[in-house]
C-alpha cells in the first residue's frame, strides 16, 4: 500500500498521460506529474514499449520518480536509480512505501543490495532488513509495519495523544492493534471507537477480542483469501509466538487475487513462468517465446502418440475411411470436455470451494456430468450418421448402423474419461502439493487426444473385424 | 459489504462449523453460530450438497440467519426466509445491509418482492427502491448509501458530533463525503484529520479536493478496477448530474473481480451461462450440465469440418500414410498456441492493459512469437524426421527430406496462424463490442484444427503429387 493515499484531483485519460511522457518537455512531465494520479501513470507506462520505457524513465526527475515509485514495476524504479547520484537516489528509496521498498531490494542483484541499504535512514534499514527475511511470496513479505498499535492499560485520552504522532506515518488508523507486553495480539480498536469515547475509558473496555492473523511465513493467497473471506481492511501477520509484525492491507489483498487469478489462467493454457510486475506490451517478445515455447515443444511431440495410435491402426482406418471424418469430433470432444472439467476444478480449489477431503464428491459429481454430456453427443452423432449422412458417404463394406454404433459409443466413453480426467489430475496434483492449474489443459489434452484415439480405433477394430 | 465488522474472535475450522451444522442438536448450532466468523459459516455451506443445504437451512432460526445473511447466497436466505413466520422475515430482512438486500430483492421472483418490501421500516424500503433502480451489474446495483457525509461549511467539533450520531451506522469512517447544497463531492476528509485538528477547524480547511468517482450506470467491472488502479478504501458513486449517491467498498471491488476472473476463466474453457454464487458443489449436476453441454455439442459437430478435409484428402493419406504419425501434432500444436495467445490477450484486455488503440501492436508482438514458435516446432520436427525416425517408419514412395521439408513447413504455417487467430479473435470480439473471452479457446481450437488440416495436406498434395 502506498503511504499515504495520493491526493490527486481527477482522473486523466491515458493518451493525455502517454504524449505528456513522450515529449522531450519538462515541463509537460512535471505539470502531469502535479494532475494524475499515480494509478493513471501506472497504467499508460503498461502501454509502453521496452525502448519506449526507458527513454521515458531516463528523462524522469527524482522528485518525480519518487511520487511514482510505488506504482511502478520495481524493475523500472531500479534501471532509473542506476543513473541517478546518490543524494536523489536517497530521495527516491525513502519516498518508497515498506512492502514497495523491500520488493525492489529482493529484486535486484544481491551485489547491488548494500549500496542501496547504506542509504536508507536507520529506521528504515532496520525495517527493511526484518522485512527481507521473508521471501517475497510469504505473508511476510507483502506486509508493511506502518500499523498503529496500542497497550491495552492506555486510556482514550493517551492513545489518541500517541496516535497524534504517528498520525501521518500509519497506513491504517481506522483498525489499531492493542498489544500485551510480548506483543501478542489481544484486541484491535477503531478510530472511531476512540473518537467518541469519554477520554478516561481504557482502552481494554473499547476493544473487540479479535484473533484473526495470518503466520508471517504462510503463502500470501491464503492471507489475501482470509482478507476477502472475512471482508477485512487489513489483517495482521504474526511470527511463531503470536507476536505482531506487520499488517497486509485491502489493497494488497487485491492485487494478490488479481496475480494468482492472471497465473492460473496462464498455466491453464500452458504458459510457462512468472509473469512478475510486467504488463503485456512491456514484455518483450523474446520474454514472450521463452514462457511459451516449452509446453508447445513438449506437448507437440507427446502428440506423436496419438500419431502412433493412426500408425498402429492404418489398416482399420483404410479399409473403413469413413471413420475419418468422425476421428476430429471424437478428439476434440475429449478435449473440449476434459478442459471444461480441469477448469472448474481449478478455479473451486483457488477459491476455497473445497478440499482434499471433499474430493470424492468432486469426481462423484463429475463422473455423472461426463456421462449425461457423453451420451448426448454419443446418441446426436450416432442420429446423425444414421438419418442424416449423405449417400455419397455410405461405406461399401460395413453396415451403416455398425458405424453410427461405434462412433457414438466411442464418443461417449471419450467424453466420459475426458471429463473424469480433466478434474482427477488437478485433485491428484493437489494432493501431491503441486500446483493443480500446471497440469490442466495442456496435460490433459495430450492425454485425451491420446485415450480418444484409442478408444475409438479400438472399438472399430472389435466391431468391424 | 456487512454494515458492521463481525466481532467473532478465531477463524474456526470448516469441518467443525460442518458437523454443528449438519447436527440436529439446535445448542450446538447457537454456539458455533456465537463462536464462528460468518466468512467461516459462507466456506462451509459451499461444501453442502444441494440437498443437505436446504436441511440445514430449514432449521436456522431467525436470529442466527440474521447473522450469516450477509454472507449467505441471496438463494439460500429467500428459501429460508419464504417458510419464517412475518416478524421473523421483518428481522431477517432488517439485519441485511442495503446491497444484499437489494441483491436478493432482485433475484427472487418479481411477485414475491412486494411482500418483502411491505415489511421493511420506512428508511430502508426508500433505500431499497432507490437501490433497485439500479442493474445489479452496475456500479450503483452494487453500492450501499450508507456512507457518513458532511457539509463544507461545519468545523470540526459540529463534524464530530454530527458523525456521533452515525457511528454506528456508516459502513465506513475513514472516508467521510464532503458536499455541497447540492450533493456533489467536493472532496472528502479522514477521521483521524477530525480526530487530531482543532475543534474550530473549518472542515473545508481539512478536506482533499479528491474527484475520484463513478457514474451509477457504469459497469460495477470498471469501478472495482478503478479501486485496484488508485487502492481506494471506498470509490464514491455518482449520478449523472454528479451528485452523491453511494459508495462501493474495498471488500465489494475484491468480490467483483474475483467473479469476473472465475468468469472469464470459465469462458475460456467454453462454459456457458453464469455461476451466479453457488460454489462448485453446491450446484447440482443438472445445472453443471446445462452450462457445459452447448459448446461440447456445437464444438464437437463443428469439428466435422477437419473430418471433411480428411475425407478429402484421402488419396493424399493412403498414399503417404506417414502423414498420420505428425497429423496429431499438427492439430495440436496449433490448439496449444492459439490457446496461448488468446489467454495472453483476453487476460491483458480484462486488466486494462491496453485498448482497441493498441491492437496493432499487439497483432505485430503475436505475429513475430509465432514466427518464432513455428520455426522452433519446424525445425525441430523436420530434424528429427530427418535423423532420428526409426528405418521402420520410412515410406517408399517419398525421399525422406522432402517428408521432413513438408511437415515442418506445415507446423511452422500452422503455428503462426494458429497464434496470429488467437489474439485476432478476442480483439475482433472487443471491437463489436462482445467479450472477448467468449469466443476464446473453444471457437478457436475449432478454427485452428481446420486449418491445420487444411494447410498440412494441402502443402502435402502441392509437394508430393
Amino acid at each position: 500500500m502506498p503511504k499515504t493515499e495520493s491526493r490527486k484531483q481527477k482522473p486523466v485519460d491515458v493518451d493525455t498521460i502517454l504524449s505528456a511522457l513522450e515529449s522531450d518537455d519538462p515541463d509537460r512531465l512535471l505539470a502531469i506529474a502535479e494532475e494524475a494520479h499515480p494509478g493513471d501513470i501506472e497504467q499508460a507506462f503498461e502501454r509502453l514499449d521496452d525502448s519506449d520505457r526507458e527513454d521515458v524513465l531516463d528523462r524522469l526527475p527524482a522528485a518525480v520518480l519518487s511520487e511514482w515509485a510505488d506504482y511502478l514495476p520495481a524493475a523500472d524504479v531500479e534501471h532509473r536509480l542506476n543513473s541517478l547520484p546518490k543524494g536523489e537516489q536517497r530521495e527516491v528509496l525513502d519516498a518508497l512505501s515498506d512492502d514497495e521498498l523491500v520488493d525492489l531490494l529482493q529484486e535486484m542483484e544481491e551485489e547491488d543490495r548494500p549500496q542501496y541499504i547504506e542509504l536508507l535512514p536507520e529506521e528504515k534499514r532496520q525495517v527493511s532488513e526484518d522485512l527481507m527475511q521473508y521471501p517475497e511470496e510469504t505473508a511476510g513479505g507483502r506486509m508493511t509495519m506502518r500499523m498503529a498499535t496500542l497497550g491495552a492499560e492506555v486510556t482514550v485520552k493517551e492513545a489518541l495523544e500517541e496516535l497524534r504522532g504517528v498520525k501521518e506515518e500509519a497506513e491504517l488508523l481506522s483498525r489499531i492493534y492493542v498489544l500485551d507486553e510480548e506483543r501478542r495480539i489481544l484486541g484491535k480498536v477503531r478510530l472511531r471507537d476512540l473518537a467518541f469515547s469519554t477520554w478516561d475509558t481504557p482502552i481494554r473496555e473499547l476493544m473487540d477480542s479479535d484473533q484473526i492473523s495470518v503466520q508471517a511465513m504462510e503463502d500470501q493467497e491464503d492471507a489475501a483469501q482470509m482478507i476477502a473471506r472475512y471482508d477485512l481492511m487489513a489483517l495482521p501477520v504474526v511470527d511463531e509466538k503470536d507476536r505482531l509484525l506487520g499488517v497486509i492491507t485491502h489493497d494488497d489483498a487485491l492485487e494478490i487475487l488479481e496475480a494468482e487469478s492472471t497465473e492460473d489462467m496462464e498455466k491453464i493454457s500452458g504458459i510457462g513462468g512468472d509473469r512478475g510486475d510486467q504488463a503485456y506490451l512491456q514484455t518483450p517478445v523474446l520474454a514472450h517465446f521463452r514462457r511459451r515455447f516449452g509446453w508447445v515443444l513438449v506437448l507437440g511431440f507427446l502428440a506423436l502418440t496419438s500419431g502412433l495410435v493412426l500408425l498402429k491402426f492404418e489398416d482399420v482406418l483404410k479399409s473403413f475411411y469413413l471413420l475419418a471424418l468422425y476421428f476430429p469430433m471424437v478428439v476434440a470432444a475429449g478435449g473440449n470436455t476434459g478442459a471444461q472439467s480441469a477448469t472448474m476444478v481449478i478455479r473451486a480449489m483457488a477459491l476455497g470451494e473445497f478440499d482434499t477431503k471433499e474430493f470424492g464428491r468432486v469426481i462423484w459429481k463429475e463422473m455423472r456430468i461426463g456421462v449425461l454430456l457423453g451420451a448426448l453427443l454419443g446418441s446426436c452423432v450416432a442420429l446423425q450418421i444414421q438419418f442424416l449422412l449423405p449417400e455419397a458417404f455410405h461405406p461399401e463394406n460395413v453396415a451403416l448402423p455398425k458405424v453410427a454404433f461405434v462412433v457414438g459409443i466411442a464418443l461417449t466413453a471419450q467424453i466420459f474419461t475426458s471429463t473424469l480426467f480433466g478434474a482427477l489430475l488437478p485433485i491428484l496434483a493437489r494432493a501431491f502439493r503441486l500446483d493443480p492449474a500446471v497440469v490442466a489443459s495442456p496435460a490433459i489434452t495430450t492425454i485425451v487426444d491420446l485415450s480418444g484415439s484409442l478408444i475409438y480405433f479400438g472399438i472399430a477394430k472389435l466391431l468391424f473385424f
